[in-house]
């Protein structure tokens, strides 16, 4: 007895080939996984999941000097919903939770303390980082970036290409790093930039290609660098 | 008999390990395959193809509750022409044809109903989506995103990091969503952002940056945000 | 005898399943290995090193017609200092040095041709073209695009989302290809456009989405499209 919990699968489980599952894993019924995946210690996943191939779950996360980090002992599993879909090349860290019917775009990668509400669309090449909270119905398209301690609120829509920031001096000072707020149902152009902190209120929309560097007030519509309201 | 027909290979051919080959794929002469690729059902691979380690050719489309899309069945087989060189972890789609001497870099993705012309290439990282027509000897730099329904006309040039779109209402209505239309020769600065249905004309320039709101006509230069045209 | 060397290893040296390691690769002391990793000919491992899953180290480059590239012939080998830590699906050429203690991103992909100082940051998804020095001690943030033939001295912060270029004719003439040079601790804000051949100086501040048309003297803080100075 070495307190090692072997793998515990549900019915109906297909199994591609090459798959490596450590111990103290959990699969539920119907669960699809494709060629050369890795499912590491402790994660959970749902039933009626679809994983791609070549696709990295429960990823634990590390740091060099240069970093600070908190250890990653405290971490949960990673907690995969329902009918969730991953896609091939993606790589989901511990300490994520996926909401049921989560769609996971190949290449997508999702760092550690991040949650995604149910039915959520994370797209293909997008980036999450840690600490932030994505609710449901949420679209992010394909490669857009979202960075550390963001909210963003329900059926929020993110086209292509965004790209997000939460340290105002980049590096250089002390600053709280904090990412932007999306409020419930704003929209996103493609290609926008938001800067640390502000908000995007409800109902909002940013251009296409708009550098935001304040907050954009509910039902507004900012376009431009630097962004300012459409008349 | 279960109909089921085993892959067919010509001479020359080269293994990495620990490659999964599934039915019915075609694979011609001098073909050179990496570690861990998987070629799906049906995948059609002319002569003096090289394939990267890690890469997945032949995937069909998912959704969520949240998508539309049309049933995987009525997709054609990959169909990879002569000569074409794929890097490593890349990910092709199922309905997708590139013509001789493609070059493809590693971690790119093309998805299903697209055509590449013969000797384009289409750089590492790009992602390309549904139903995208792309010419002949047209370079799509590193990390550039080509939306669907777009038009790349022969010898086109777009440069790193670029971003289309095709859906002017993001996600919110009833839009018949269409990218935009990028003529002959005409070249895009790295960075650039397209809006929805636009057409950049025959050898019209886009500057690095800039953010086109409008169609820009053949042999104009166009920079800024909104882009506009130099004097 | 064929001339063929066996990898050599070193004590305490983990390997994941399904690693691939070809012929003369070194390892040193106590490197971990994930799975389904690929090693490729000559690769020179360091002490201490940690190489994530679905990982290729020492690529050899290809090129299609259109392309021109010297002969993979000349390249030395892929050379990984002591404690360099690797993410996963990360691809790293031939002819790259990377200094100890380096962080390499999940799926960050690094070019033949590379040297990264020690300490440096390349984030995950972040893409490094051929023949580019980058210093120690520098931040390169998530899916920040790096072209060829620049300089990055030490101690700079690039956030994410970054964008360089290296060809002001886009491909259609024969301008000699030069990247940014950005030097000592400049910091260049998220989806900032830095043009082919411009200087950042030392200490300068580009600000977030800013389009670098000229030179930024060193210490000023540059903003907008195209970039001016902050009064």
């Amino acid at each position: 007895m070495d307190g090692r919990k072997e793998p515990v699968y549900g019915s109906g489980v297909t199994f591609g080939q090459h798959v490596v599952i450590e111990e103290d894993v959990v699969i539920g019924d119907n669960v699809t996984i494709g060629n050369f995946v890795v499912i590491k210690r402790g994660t959970r996943i749902g039933s009626g999941v679809q994983i791609g191939d070549l696709t990295v779950l429960g990823r634990v996360p590390f740091a060099n000097k240069k970093m600070a980090l908190k250890p990653p002992a405290e971490l949960d599993p990673l907690n995969i919903g329902s009918s969730v879909k991953i896609g091939c090349s993606v790589v989901i860290y511990r300490g994520v939770t996926l909401g049921d019917d989560v769609l996971v775009g190949d290449m997508a990668s999702i760092r550690e303390r991040v949650s995604v509400g149910e039915s959520s669309i994370i797209g293909r090449s997008v980036v999450v980082e840690p600490k932030t909270a994505i609710g449901s119905r949420v679209t992010v398209q394909t490669s857009s970036y979202i960075t550390s301690d963001m909210i963003i609120e329900d059926q929020v829509f993110i086209g292509p290409c965004c790209s997000t920031s939460n340290d105002k001096y980049m590096g250089a000072g002390n600053y709280h790093h904090q990412g932007p707020t999306i409020k419930f149902q704003a929209r996103i152009g493609n290609n926008a930039t938001l800067l640390p902190g502000i908000t995007i209120g409800e109902h909002a929309v940013v251009g296409a290609g708009a550098v935001v560097t304040k907050d954009v007030p509910p039902g507004m519509t900012y376009v431009g660098n630097p962004a300012r309201p459409i008349k």
